[in-house]
């Protein structure tokens, strides 16, 4: 019996190629994502405005020294709810050789256990209409659909 | 012929009165806002992270001296779209007496403005899916409803 060894961490800077990677391996995200070697300047900017601030938290799951799954947790301070506390969760991706393992379940729920300890009340994300395999996956770990997520692209 | 003198701001401390008013002034609101006198120190807290966050804006609309309109415009660092700042705004509210005029749609594009010189190259928000209007008034603006919004509440 294979013993499978995950563990759920933050990102370090040298992990940003495994998460460019990732994020560059789906349908919507190779058209706007840049995976080459080495990986744009611009990726290790935004790691650094991430890494010193302390709302925001680049996630990784690794499997035996492989990082194979990563998103984005970010804490929003907000009036709303009575000023109460919010987590949002972006940029979630799971290796494709992994998909299907229940890693991706398991990450979100280190995720939102961190969320809770923080003291966040809620945890909200988007997901686009037409994954429907996301939608259900989000569904089972007890999100509710109840929102329409709009974006608008600034020129 | 009436001047109408409106005019957008970051909000001050002494405007939350007034925006946790607006707050509660709805269906969705009402049940979990308390507008009361005085209003629970929460609100302040969370004020207080917001106004000393650069990543956060609370923006206020006033009429002639008044607050009438609100909105928190929030700056998120992140490694997708290869390192791409987005905004994203959350709880809009116009004062029940002066919707319909325009000025909900005045404080959007002050906004996005606002976003777009910060060097935000996408500004995402929800809207609850029974909010019919609210997405007609997003769409006008520009909008896309693309995605589904999913929340959890933490207990």
């Amino acid at each position: 019996m294979t013993q499978r060894e995950i563990t759920f961490r933050l990102a370090a800077r040298n992990d940003l190629p495994s998460i460019v990677r990732m994020l560059a391996d789906d349908d919507l995200g190779n058209e706007r994502e840049r995976h080459e070697e080495p990986i744009p300047e611009s990726y290790y900017s935004a790691f650094e405005l991430i890494n010193h601030d302390s709302n925001h938290e680049l996630v990784v799951a690794e499997l035996n020294g492989e990082v194979i799954g990563t998103l984005h947790l970010m804490f929003l301070p907000s009036i709303s709810f009575q000023g109460g506390l919010r987590a949002q969760i972006e940029s979630v991706r799971i290796d494709r050789r992994f998909q299907g393992q229940g890693i991706g379940s398991e990450m979100m729920q280190w995720t939102m256990e961190r969320a809770k300890k923080r003291g966040a009340h809620l945890v909200q994300l988007t997901a686009h209409k037409s994954r429907a395999d996301a939608h259900r996956f989000y569904e089972k770990l007890g999100f509710k659909g109840s929102h329409l997520g709009m974006k608008l692209t600034l020129e």
